[in-house]
């Protein structure tokens, strides 16, 4: 049995490209289905009331193309539609908080987990939920880290300035004690290097947790469970709602490989 | 004579309340209505067919208002949709990217002159052709500068950040041998003391240029002129798409004065 339905996976624009990747990485065989909404991102910034409604238009539109399954890549989604959309959705959905968060409680051996995302996400207190109902014993110290953002869609992953604003975000998660790092937001993988690098030199020790692998780690648990596997040859089209003039060299940049092999389309939502 | 229909003015988000701000400065009397599309900010990494239509309907909820002038202090807007708005409204229409120009060519005695703004702004050509049209001697070096806008929106104004992303963008501009520098973005006048001190070491002598300000003269002189001066008192009034929970702390920031004086309205567009 082979089930032929795309897996959708849904991001407020080309971060959550990253997880389109773990995702490649983990289930090659899968044919996936990317929609970002790049004609609205950043939703990071946004009041929650705006986010949701952003949500429920993009996911609408993946269920009418039938996916058997929804990936919410966006950690600001995550962290405040998932419940309305695992309601109004007749699929499952698997957001990035959850998994991410149960990486980031494996990888702490001292029980205190640092978490980096956008201001959004850390002010949404969902990493801090999600760690509590895995184990309470687990301390998380959130970080707002919203420079990373812009410093990875430029492609600074390296050199002084990235490695500056590191610094600046994690000397209070090394003061805090912190020997585990969750990254919170799709665009951190980018970074990961300079993260790891200028972490371990504040911590002693630290194991990154990357919700992107995590939540591609649970996506094939779940297709597997419930025999929603497909047998490939696998794809991935992706859904754009604006296509700016450096599109193609910053989805390459999240995707990790060349665009000009997928086929791309603009959809007005 | 007095003209008690407020002025119009219009950004993707908060940055424009720097625009506001000089306004209030050189017409003190006049009655300020502001919009800020803070649900579909940021406008500079957006499609031109993207930004026209977000520009659209937003002018057209200020012309609803009643609106005398429409001040576009956007300069992706200005340089992608002025002659659009200038068409489709019954009132004038005043941008950043003219007036700003005109400051920058008034600046430069070397004819030489530096522009920096987003991404979108630099790629429209927009500033390069406003001087050739004021002055065909004066050669525009244009330099995007994108990370300037999460360094003002997070308030890292100084510090080792700031002056090294000022730094890595002044430097090509200091080898072009420029010797004034308009700041072609709403946000950067937040950093205009980094900018100024760290452009002076690299170029010798630099003369900054502001848009917003010459957007204001610009301003004034129109309403002197058309004889649509208001005699006072003047006021501010805050419309937005979206409220998200920083708002009041960025908005002051750019606005530089507190926020709580003045009424703040969303409407959904």
């Amino acid at each position: 049995m082979s089930d032929e339905r795309p897996v959708g996976v849904f991001d407020s624009g080309l971060g959550g490209l990253t997880v389109a990747r773990a995702i490649r990485a983990v289930l090659p065989a899968e044919r996936l289905l990317y929609l970002g909404d790049t004609a609205r991102v950043p939703y990071g910034t946004r009041s929650e009331r705006t986010v949701m409604r952003y949500a429920r238009i993009c996911a609408r539109h993946l269920a009418s193309e039938g996916i058997k399954v929804l990936v919410v890549a966006c950690n600001t989604v995550s962290a405040v539609a998932l419940d309305m959309l695992r309601v109004e959705l007749d699929v499952p959905v698997i957001g990035v908080i959850g998994p991410g968060a149960q990486a980031g409680v494996a990888a702490s051996r001292r029980g205190r987990l640092g978490v980096i995302a956008t201001r959004g996400t850390i002010a949404s207190g969902a990493y801090v939920r999600a760690v509590a109902a895995l184990d309470p014993r687990v301390e998380v110290v959130p970080q707002a880290a919203p420079l990373f953002v812009p410093l990875a869609e430029e492609g600074w992953v390296r050199g002084e300035v990235a490695e500056r604003v590191a610094e600046a975000y994690l000397a209070p998660l090394a003061d805090a004690g912190v020997d585990a790092l969750v990254l919170g937001c799709t665009h951190y993988p980018l970074l990961r290097e300079v993260i790891e690098t200028t972490g371990r030199r504040l911590c002693g020790e630290l194991t990154v947790a990357d919700s992107a692998e995590a939540a591609a780690t649970e996506l094939a648990t779940l297709l597997r469970e419930r025999g929603l596997t497909h047998d490939g040859p696998g794809e991935l089209r992706l859904r754009v709602t604006d296509q700016p003039a450096r599109f193609g060299e910053v989805a390459s940049r999240f995707l990790g490989a060349d665009l000009e092999s997928f086929e791309v389309r603009q959809v007005d939502l």
